[in-house]
This record gives structure tokens, C-alpha cells and sequence, in this order.
């Protein structure tokens, strides 16, 4: 739901928020969670799925781009976006030590809707991001299980919770705790209305430096460096190329300065945009085929809506986020409840 | 020098600023402009060097490093930074057109000061940067000549002009008049002081999105699309490695969104780390040098210290700058004169 | 013309080449050289510009992509068609230190054709290209003049020669006398034939390593290393997205190597490619534009097609050169006079 | 062991081979295999580990670069190697589908070994690369488990086979059988010698096309499209920085273009440079370290030592290799018994 209207906190917003202000407001676009929480063994982490269509991925990929925004990351499926790119997987968010079980359950999951995979065409790039939730969640107890990653596709749902849930469960933002955050913005072209969405899982920054809307949080002061990162996905049904997907990906860097980042040595920041209105089929009889692109001079607004979105995504995981106590003690506190 | 302790408007800084608060105050770099105006004519352009450091760059070059924000820009010489982690002339800002004459009268003043270039040793790599002052300047007449780069060179020293002066004589930003802006920051290692200083070149942004401190400033709102850019060059003394450089330099990004940028699909966004701290010699009997470089863990405060002398470099830019009468009638109204 | 059927040199082609098995194959583009030659005054050098298509380049843009294989260069124009995906004006190819005046005067000549520059629209990003033919030429006296440059455009056609002309005139390559050298193929995609050429501009590797056909070729054994570079510029009517297009660049490196080049330290090496089937407007009243690309499946007969036509143009290059005497008394060998 | 001195194929060496020819002849490397092979269940897969030193890697990092060739693959921590330089575990190589299975067993020896990860430090990123050997093995089945991670890791040792063995074990190569090849040259840097290592994983290129010392050899052409991939890992003692190593990994490829590769689409061709004799430590009580690297000068015996290493690695890894019966009745012959 992003930011509800009458909350505490205000952001400017030039342009129209979607329905539901999540990135489920793009057409198609689902998201689900599986939220693992048991404070007695100090588990605090989870899964997040989003898929960016409701089809079959594999057989009809979304186009998409990539931004590396500071590489100490160990997200995976990068590369091949790049070359290729295209999505061709849901994309999951989960714990940076869960990747490994990640990557598996999704390969499975892929292998049997697609019997083809490993037989008579090649394998699937399953694309797996994580932030590191060590600081409230027994991140070397391995909780995430493959049942929790199928179960994460499984629930996925136009409708989804934010805050501390799912991936965002143990994740720690700006001194606060953050988690997962979403918001929308719909973008004219040519009198067709075209929306934007941004999912992010918030684990970066550190305290004492929170901008809401420009304006100085005054929460407490961190000294030690963060050992953070952002994952931010973004998704359009405006049918941009992967040039102007990775070029969408750049953008969320000022939604991230605008709340005070200043993009840590210790934080993985990725961004990942897909548009599930440029679709790549797996097979096609054609060599040739017919795309569409968004002319660059037209880009800006594009930019601009990313921009406000992924800054409204990331006050919106610290608005839902209650406050935590994890592991060796720490406690970590909601933003509501600190406001 | 920066904002001015006692000026009307205020940045939050963590970090103490250098003496002179100018990219200067990095032990042994220089500065020169070169100013060409004449409203008659429609000329409101000019030339900025910067030196860093005082003595033989091609014979001891300044690692270095560079961050491509937005490439929507024809600056020059940043290839080969790339590759070998050095910078090995002044670097040049000036108008878009004028990156030729630049090139050629940079590449004259190294073969003059170097008579090895071209006959015992390869060619010079030049590093020219440009933003498009053709908003108020008669960009089509090409009023920079090659005796305007040499001035510039020759006038460098350690107290300069910011504002609408040298290659900022022509340039908007954000709405308002743009220009030169620089500021500095002084960063302790192991007890030891180190000095970071911003110069950049500002013609980015739409009126209306301007923040000071995050503060949204009330200007007339743009509608059409940009056509700026920025060029940011970041020094030190720190004895940072190439890679780090580049690191530093992609965190200019952060000031700038600070201030308001989306980076816009038209503006050729560039920055360029270097460090005079590590200095790598064109000849060398050794195969094998010894260099520096800073543990990456120790890297937080550089990268805000960084971002927080960007910030006030674009602010000190407008607050520097008067009000222009340009080209075709356009009038930019400065900062100061519209607080 | 590439290598002609019945010469000393022999190649296995996979695919046919093209009519003249030279870039121009591709319909609509066209080359033209300048040669400036004056053995008294070591004077050995001159222009040679792409256009890839016959009409306005400004306003019908090409799509393109480039590579870096090795960035001791001073190309200019490169970070533009990474951001854009597009070239917008011819690519010149000239001596190093004359990167300034070629940019210099293809501005101007931009600007006369396009009125628009500059005034009522942003700037244009002009592609120069270079290789250091300081070995044989004296590339300090600065000998190419804007007008040469003008003139290389206003002679473009689909007939030109190889060897030692144009920007060529000077260069050296594998220890033989270098310069430009093209070739084509024809590929078939659905039934449809299309075309790839390469023209290339070379200056690298060391004597002792050519290969020809695999084959090494006794040459003496250059103990220096390489001043050299070589420029690849690959166009195509085949509709190919710009991210294809980076792709396809990528691919000369494996004519190079196949010739003998290990990637030499100081060699500028740069591959563009740019395909005149897919145009982009400068203006366009539709926000959405229809494009086309390969299926990324379909690709591998276009890279061993580019790889096929790169390793010929080096070959053809050193054919159709003949020995040269430069300055300080410099004699390099052409290949057919050798063998 | 390379290719021994009187086998039946032979390659040009400019420079002398390690002791070994293997990427062990690096003082401190080490390789480990763990072979998966029982015909009668269609499995022909495993593992191969390769350690950059004998001590603890996440404490003692070895600097390192990465070159993407092609990034059709699904390698996990390169992004990391990228941003901060350096390479903290040991390097896997094993099939596509088994990247998860690794990325677990390894996080987990490295938390083992390493109990400040997770609690007091940060995590960790293990460095995992694969191929596909699906045309084989039955990759579908998910073969490799995590104790044979865990066997590779304990294996590992100065000595190691070639050919269809660890992670080579089900690869092909040219249309013949590919698999685990390595090489080594000596190279002198100020009348000291140093070693470069080069160990790859072959399963690149398509049957007609392969090229012993430029040689032609008369393979059956293969019409479909390559499913493939290389991993080359190189290794070396002397003291490069980040930046050096990722051109070293870079100069990978032209080892590739000259046994007949044209990078196709379908292959996720990847090289790993790291060097041990450039160490960051993980703690460090001095902010700025000291760091060597070479002259960007003394390059050009390193990039061409390189190229003839990997030349050599891929012969040699055809060369060690038997003829394989795999799933579908799949039969892949051996380069010496077909020759």
C-alpha cells in the first residue's frame, strides 16, 4: 500500500500513485511471502517471490536490465540478464547464506513446469537476491528450507503485506527497522496510462542520517559501519528496451540518497527492472521478431516516477516495519512506533 | 569557498571542512578559469582547469578513477582512465563544442612540455569534460580558441572564483543560473588528516525540484526536458587505489540527488576520482612499484564525506552565480538573488 | 575489396562474402578517404569516415554498440552510443592528435546540416576514432587540417581502397605496414539474406606473431612492445538492438586474436557496430516506438560471421599495403612484397 | 601436466612452462577433484576446487579481477570480486543446476572455519562457477551433494588430473570431449621469476571448428548451436593490482578465439584472475595498506604468457580427455584417440 494518505509521514509525489501503490498495480505483476519468526531461537528472515507475469517465465521472458549499484552482493542470475536481457525466472529475495537453497528450490521449480530445461534446450537463470539479516536473525542457522522458497511462489498474490515481513523480516534500515517496502506512480505516454512499481527489501544505511521528504530524522547515531544492502525491483507494463530497463535500474539510486543512503562500502545495492510489455519467447519460429521501445527524449518522466517510487518504497518498509528484538539482544525499533 | 559560514543557506556537515573549503585545500592542486562574456554577442561561455598536482603530470600521472552517471555526454579521455587508473594531464571543463579545441590545444601544451610524446614514448590521453552552455550561450559559434584552454592552464593556482565563471559562465541548473561550485572535506585515517574536495561543472536538473538540506526551494517549475549535465571531479591526498577512485567517484551521484537530480535522460552525468597520494611514473626501471591503498572497511566516511562536499558544491554553484541575461532573450536568475 | 580470390593469402569462409567483400556491401553505407602522403616531409597520414547510411544521420539514427577490448585509446564519441544505443553522425578515423580537429570540423559540418543543433535541441555527439601512427608519420606537426576531414566525407561512396590510405596511410600492424582493411559476409535469417561488413583501422601487435589462416608467418621478432591500436568499426542491414549490437563488437576480438593479437598493454583497441535496419527518429510524434532485433538464438551465425569478416580485413589490410618509409627513416614492409 | 613435450600435438611456447605446466606450479595453489561417473545412471558430472592459497582465504584475501566473455552463464560471486578486488574462498567449478548445492556446502565450510562471520563480520562470497554438461550427464537429477563440495575441498593438492575428471567430467568441447585443462608460463620481471597458471573448464565451441597451433583439425561440423561454456581461472604470484588482473582475465579469450571459439551465444564464457601474491587482509588494525603492483609497461609478457597458457589449458584438457558415452546414448570422443 506504500505510504497511506493520512499517515505520519509525507513525501511530495508528482505523480499519480497506482491503486494499491505496489508493484502488484502493474499489470500481472504478483508477490508472496513466506515470513519465518520465532523469537525463542532467534529466527528472524524469510522469503520474498515476485513474478513479474502470470504465465509461464520461462517460455515468455520479460526484458529487463540490471544496476550494480555497489557490488558487495551476492545476489545471482546477474550476468545472464546482462547478456541476454531478459528475466526469465520469478525473482527471489531471501537471506544472503539462504542463496544456495534459493537457487535450488527455484531451479526445481522451473525444471518441473519445464521438462525441456537440461534435455532438449539449455538450463535457466534463476535469479536469486539477498540482503544479509545477521544483525537480528541466527543467519548461520540456515532456516530458510527449500519447502519455504516453493511456498513463497506458491502464495504469490496481487495483495501483499510490507515492513517486516517475508525477505524483510531480520532487516535492518537507516537505525530502523526496515524490510520490505512498495509503492506505484502511473506515467502518461501518448494519453495511455502506464504504471511504474517498485518492491524493495531495505537493509541499508545507518542511523542518524533518515531523510523523510528532505527532512532529518533525528534517531541515533551509528558510528559502526553497516554491514547492510538494498535490493530494488522494479517493474513497468511500459514497453522499454533492456538498454532503457538498465538506465530505469540507475534511477533508484536518488530514491536511495533522497532518504539519506550514501551507498556504503558494506552494502550489496542492486537494482533489477523488468517490463512485462516487451516479452522474449523462449522458442519462435521467427528469427526476427517486432519489439517496442519508449523514445529516450520521453524517458525522463520515466525517470523521475522511478525516482519518487523507490524513495517511497523505502519510508514505506520502515513505516510498516514494528519494532524487533533479535538476536544476542539487539532491538531494533519501528519507525511508527519511533515517530 | 564553498557556502559561507554566515549565508542564507545551510548544509548539514558531519565532517570539518578544509581551510579554504575548494577542492584546493588537496595539497598541491590548482585551478584556473578562463571567462568569456560579452552579452552583446550572446557569449557567456569559458574554460576551467584543473591541475592536480603542480608539477609533470604525463611524467607523474595521478591515479584515478571514473563513474559514467549518465552518458548522455561527449566528454573525452575517460577510456583509457579506465583502463590504466590514470590521469595523466589537467583535465579540462568547457562548452560541448568546444571539446575539439580543447583536445587540441591540451594535446599541444603536453607535446610542448614533453618532447618524448610521439617520438620515444605512445601519445598523451587528454581529459577534456564538457557540459552544453547553449542555453544562454551562442554555443554555434565556437568562442573558445585554443589560447583561452592555455590561459586557463597558465592563471591555475589555489584561489578561484565559483559560480558563473570559467566553464560555468553559461550553464543553468536546476532552474536557476549554475556554474562552478567546489567545496572540501577533511577525513582522519589513523590519525592522520586527509583532505577530499568536489569542483564541478553544474548545468543539471528541471526548476522546481531544487532541495536545500532537503529542503524543497519554490522556483518555477520546467516543463520540458532537460538538456544540462554535470561534471564532477573529485581529488585528495588519500592514497586511494584506481578501484577505489571509481568507487568514489559513483558516489558523486548521492549529492546530486540530494539536490534534487533525477538524472535526467539528457544530461551527460560524469565524475572523475583522482589521488594525488599515489603517483605512478611514465618511466620506471622497476617493473614492480609500490602503491597504497586504503582498507575498503575504512572507505564509509570517504564516501560521505564525498557525497556531503558534492551536495554543497552544487549549492555553492548557485549561490555563487548572478543573474544572466542569455541567448535568444532567456534570462537565469542566480540563487542569491532569488532567495 | 577484401582479399581477392586468386591471391597469395588464403582464408576458410564459412559464408559467402559480400559483392565487393567490402563494408559497403551493406547497403547505404559508403567510405571515404583523405590520404596525406609527403615521404620529404614524414608526412603519413589522413582520414577515412563511415557513414552508415546516405541520409541525415542526425535525424535517422542508427542503432549501434561498442567495446572496449583494451582502453589505452583516445576514441571519442563512445560513451554516448553506450547510454543511447545509437550513432548519430559518420565515425571518422584519424591520427591520434588530431581527435581534436576532426571533432572540430565534424561539429561544423553537423551543425550546417542540422540548424536545429544547438538552438532548439540539445548537441550532437560526434564519433572520432584513432590510431598512433607516430612510428612512420610525424604526428606532431599536427598535418590533418579540418578541411581534410570535409573533404573525406564529401568523397564517401561504395567504392574505396585498403592499405596505406586514408587514416590508414601510417599505420602498422603484426610488424608489416597496416592501415584499413574490410571485408563482408551474407547470412541468411529466415530466408532473407543480410549482410555484415567490417572495416577496420589496423595498428597492432608485434612482428614474429601474424597468423594467416592459423598459420604462423616468419616475420622478425619485435622485442618493443606496441604503440599500436586497431579501430573495428562493423555494419550490418540486419535489425539488430543495440544491446545485440554490443555483442556483435565484442566478437572482432576474435579476428585479432586469430591473427596473432594478445590485446597488447598500449594497444587502443575499440570495436563499433551499428545497424543501418534499425533507425531511431531525432523527433518522433509517438511516445512508443516499433523496433526489431534477432532472437538472441539466432546469434551465432552472426558472431562467426563478424569473426570471419575481422580476421580477412586485418589480412586485407596488410595485403594491400605496400612498403613504407617514415620518419627518422623507419622502413615497414608491406605483406604481399614479403611474401 | 599441460601437454607433455612428445605428444602428438604441439603448440607454440614463446615462454618457458612451469615446472608442472599446471596452475599448481603458482607456489600455494592448490586443486582438488571430486569425479561423479556411473554410465548406467547417466551420470557424468562433479566438482573441482580450486584453493589460491594454502591459508585461510577469508582472513588473507588474494586480489582478483573478472572478465564476463559472454554472460550467458550463472557463476555466482562476481559482483563482489568486482567491487572490493579480491577473491575470500576457494573458486568452485561445477555443473549449472549444482550452483546452489555448492554456494551451500561452502558458506558452510567457511562458517565453519570462520566463526566470526555472521556474528561479528559480515558474510561471506563464495565464488562459484559452472558449465553445463547436460548433453552428458543428467543434469536434471541434481548429482552432486554437498559432501562432495566438502571431499574437493579436502582433496585439493599441488598435483591434479586433466581431462574428463572433477567438474570436466561431462563436458565437451569443439564437438570433441572437453573438460579440466591447465597450463603454466614463467615469466621474468626484473630478473625474478614469477608464474602464471592457467586451469579451465572446457565446454565451448562447436565440432569443425577447432584449431591446434592454428591447425585446422578435421572434426565433424556440428549445425546446432552451442550450449556451452568456459570457466578459465588464472593464477599468478605476481604482485598485480585488482585492475591489472581483470585485463590479465580479460587476455583469457584470446587463448579461446585461437583453438576455434567465436564466443558463442549460448556459452557463459568466464575468466577469474587472482594473484597471491597481492594479500588484503580481512582485519587490519592501519587504515591504508601497502599494496604492489607491476608497471602497466611490463604488461605485455603477462597478457601474452597469458593467452598461450589458456591456449595450451584447452588443448590440454581435450587432449587428457577419453571418449564418453552419456545420457540419450550421447557418444563423445576423445581428441587423442581421434587423432
Amino acid at each position: 500500500m506504500g505510504l497511506p494518505d493520512d499517515c505520519k509521514v509525507n513525501l511530495r509525489a508528482k505523480f499519480p500513485k497506482g491503486k494499491k501503490n505496489l508493484i502488484t498495480d502493474v499489470s500481472g505483476v504478483k508477490v508472496g511471502h513466506v515470513t519465518l519468526k520465532d523469537e525463542d531461537k532467534n529466527i528472524h528472515t524469510g522469503v520474498t517471490a515476485i513474478l513479474p507475469h502470470g504465465g509461464s517465465l520461462f517460455q515468455q521472458k520479460v526484458m529487463a536490465g540490471t544496476c550494480v549499484i555497489n557490488g558487495f552482493g551476492k545476489s545471482a542470475g546477474l550476468l545472464q540478464i546482462d547478456e541476454l536481457g531478459t528475466v526469465e525466472t520469478p525473482i527471489l529475495m531471501t537471506n544472503t547464506l539462504s542463496v544456495g537453497t534459493a537457487l535450488n528450490a527455484l531451479s526445481k521449480y522451473m525444471l518441473e513446469h519445464n521438462q525441456d530445461i537440461g534435455v532438449s534446450t539449455g538450463t535457466v537463470n534463476c535469479v536469486v537476491t539477498e540482503c544479509n539479516d545477521g544483525e537480528l536473525n541466527d543467519i548461520r542457522g540456515f532456516h530458510v528450507k527449500e519447502q519455504h522458497i516453493l511456498q513463497a511462489l506458491a502464495v504469490a498474490g496481487e495483495n501483499f503485506a510490507e515492513g517486516d515481513v517475508g525477505a524483510g523480516t531480520g532487516m535492518c534500515c537507516m537505525g530502523l527497522k526496515g524490510g520490505i517496502g512498495s509503492a506505484s506512480r502511473v506515467i502518461s505516454c501518448n494519453d495511455k496510462d502506464y504504471t511504474i512499481g517498485a518492491l524493495l527489501l531495505s537493509n541499508f544505511g545507518i542511523g542518524g542520517n533518515l531523510r523523510i521528504d528532505g527532512k532529518l530524522i533525528e534517531t541515533e547515531l551509528e558510528k559502526k559501519p553497516e554491514k547492510g544492502s538494498v535490493i530494488v525491483v522494479i517493474g513497468t507494463d511500459l514497453p522499454l528496451s533492456d538498454r532503457q530497463l538498465k538506465r530505469v535500474a540507475k534511477r533508484a539510486v536518488v530514491g536511495l540518497a533522497r532518504v539519506g543512503s550514501f551507498l556504503g562500502n558494506g552494502s550489496g545495492d542492486i537494482a533489477i527492472a523488468f517490463s512485462n510489455g516487451n516479452i522474449i519467447p523462449h522458442y519462435s519460429e521467427e528469427d526476427i521478431l517486432e519489439t517496442k521501445m519508449l523514445h529516450d527524449n520521453a524517458m525522463d518522466k520515466i525517470f523521475e516516477g522511478t525516482a519518487e517510487a523507490v524513495e517511497e518504497a523505502v519510508i514505506s518498509s520502515l513505516y510498516h516495519a514494528g519494532t524487533v528484538k533479535g538476536i544476542r539482544g539487539k532491538v531494533i525499533r519501528g519507525l511508527s512506533e519511533y515517530l
